[in-house]
């Protein structure tokens, strides 16, 4: 079985899974609790808390727990009263483009989006990996350039594509916000986490206990924090080497496929895109197509975001990524994990030259 | 140990325990996928979803999964634009009253809610069981009656303490909304529900991916929602014994509490209230005293709800509760779960004792 799907999500690292298991049966009090069990269980959540931010060099953040990266960016936006004076890129994931997709002023992914920001704009949403192109993003040159420009507008930056995958330092970082999740890097899923730049604005969207100082109100889930926290920890200490496997991985895949067949291309060959994210068209032949071909063989791959799977008509963030409209049944994402190795890719080409052997008929 | 803090959560139950680390080994696939693995988790969250619908007789409702009851008490309250349309109690749980708290009209507990609706009214919150006192509500009748005076009128209900532990159906229900947890009856934190009558009004809080029906966007968490499952279902074949049971233990508890000291007592003793839940006062002694001395024997016991630990000043909880404002500092909570035993029970009233030859002293 090949699973190309890391990108959507990904199956947990084993240590991250053993420490979720033994927090899920050991750490059951509730942190709010006043007696002791409660305030053990607390103050792992808050080492947990300082581990993050450490590891990702964020001395001037606060980090909130929330279920999910969809929950931060949302809390973020929703913390500002005129969306309107929000600007995003189409290509951005859908719990940022969904949410303001009647109200916020949007550039496409070739776009200087910096060119668009005047003296009224509040907030700038930069994706730091494209979930489906994997483009990379200067999230720094480019909050630097806004700042300059407005120094009053608010920068968030999504990096849940890139935690632990991408390296980037927010040690002297000018982003106002930072929306992270753990399970495209081995870690659990309904647990995410907001970082928040000291002074910076920011409303509560769930209001209850005060949890997270007031600013996420719901009893924390231990067990998740702790899984989230082991994965980043993971991930940030091989960040380095992984990224220099899996591009080496990446550059076999792509030579290899274009070779397969004159009709494949890879749209975002020529700009700096993240080594765990391959797309690709295959022109002729629609990608739900060969999908289930591969399926049939055990391979796993997408053909957008998990989270736009549900859109019904044009795909916003093909337009955003400015992909011919014609060819927008032909996108295919192939996404890797640290884990995934020389071998897998092997067996995926294998299998997918299979496959076109089976459906070249179809090319008209 | 005797942990009597089951209120505020419980340990997962073993079965449940073991489902949740199996689906975070193998249900690793994002159920918004398109290939079969994703499909392959989606069918077993919609399946959970069909099986909590069937134990709670919820033929006329649909099912969101949220990460928190009070995502499911915000979303409901958030979906309704004037919130001075709103009543609610005092002594609900702060993830209604925090929300309302300058806005929503409130009754005490001992107020007569129906009475309070108008012609205006839009939302009216019940909580089955009341979280600090246990006070359990005829949420039917009380339904009923509101809607006869003002049939527009909407009626959520905050079902958290009651489910799996109180006897309650939804088969021919006139209330619209009932946010329900697991993690009060052995399920895990971190997943949450939220019951809409089919027809009933609704916004989504979060915005993204239109997961679940498009009313709470982000990636599921499969095995928290199996877990989740599991523990309604095994609460609520097991509902009439454990309650009994639990019955038995409550009484025994009070009446050999009621004999240990003189200056105890149980403010709600003549109420209908869940056996799972003992309010009990001892006046002369702050319950903080008698809470660190019991932790010293490894008794966990607390004042107030978990999620109200962290106010500041009067708690509303207790007001709403009509409690006397000078027996505030004097409030304990006793809570059960369904594996509590009598031995339990001896061992607790046994080191009470010791606790109160201890500290009896102090008594003015």
């Amino acid at each position: 079985m090949i699973y190309f799907d890391h990108a959507a999500t990904t199956p947990l690292l084993d240590e991250v899974h053993k420490l979720v298991c033994e927090g899920l049966k050991e750490d059951y009090a509730n942190p709010s609790s006043k007696h002791k069990l409660g305030s053990i269980v607390a103050s792992k959540i808050e080492s947990a808390r300082k581990k993050i931010l450490k590891n990702l060099e964020c001395k001037n953040y606060d980090l909130i727990f929330t279920s999910s990266a969809t929950e931060s960016n949302n809390q973020v936006i929703k913390s500002f009263s005129d969306p309107s004076k929000i600007i995003y890129c189409l290509s951005d994931h859908p719990s940022i483009s969904k949410c303001l997709e009647h109200s916020g002023q949007f550039v496409l992914e070739s776009d200087d989006i910096v060119e668009k920001v005047d003296s009224e704009t509040e907030l700038v949403i930069i994706s730091l990996v494209n979930s489906q192109a994997g483009i990379i993003k200067d999230i720094e040159e480019i909050s630097t350039s806004i700042k300059q420009k407005n120094p009053k507008t608010r920068v968030l930056v999504d990096a849940v594509q890139g935690l632990g995958k991408i390296p980037f330092s927010l040690s002297h970082s000018s982003i106002d916000y930072i929306s992270i999740a753990g399970h495209k890097i081995g870690g659990p899923r309904g647990i995410a986490g907001l970082l928040i730049k000291k002074g910076a604005p920011i409303k509560a969207l769930l209001e209850g206990g005060g949890h997270e100082n007031g600013l996420r109100s719901s009893t924390p889930a231990t067990s998740l924090i702790l899984g989230f926290e082991k994965a980043i920890e993971i991930s940030c200490a091989n960040l380095d080497r992984n990224y220099n496997e899996v591009e080496q991985l990446k550059n076999h895949l792509i030579n290899s496929m274009a070779v397969i067949h004159k009709n494949i291309e890879f749209p975002f060959k020529e700009i700096q895109t993240s080594p765990y994210i391959v797309c690709l068209i295959f022109k002729g032949i629609p990608s739900d197509v060969l999908l289930r071909h591969l399926e049939m063989k055990e391979v796993y791959i997408s053909s957008t975001t998990a989270c736009s799977s549900k859109i019904k008509g044009r795909n916003p963030m093909f337009v955003g990524l400015g992909l011919e409209e014609k060819y927008h049944k032909n996108v295919m994402r192939i996404s890797f994990c640290s884990t995934t190795t020389k071998e897998d890719v092997e067996l995926f080409i294998s299998k997918f030259k299979e496959v076109i052997n089976e459906v070249s008929f179809l090319i008209k």
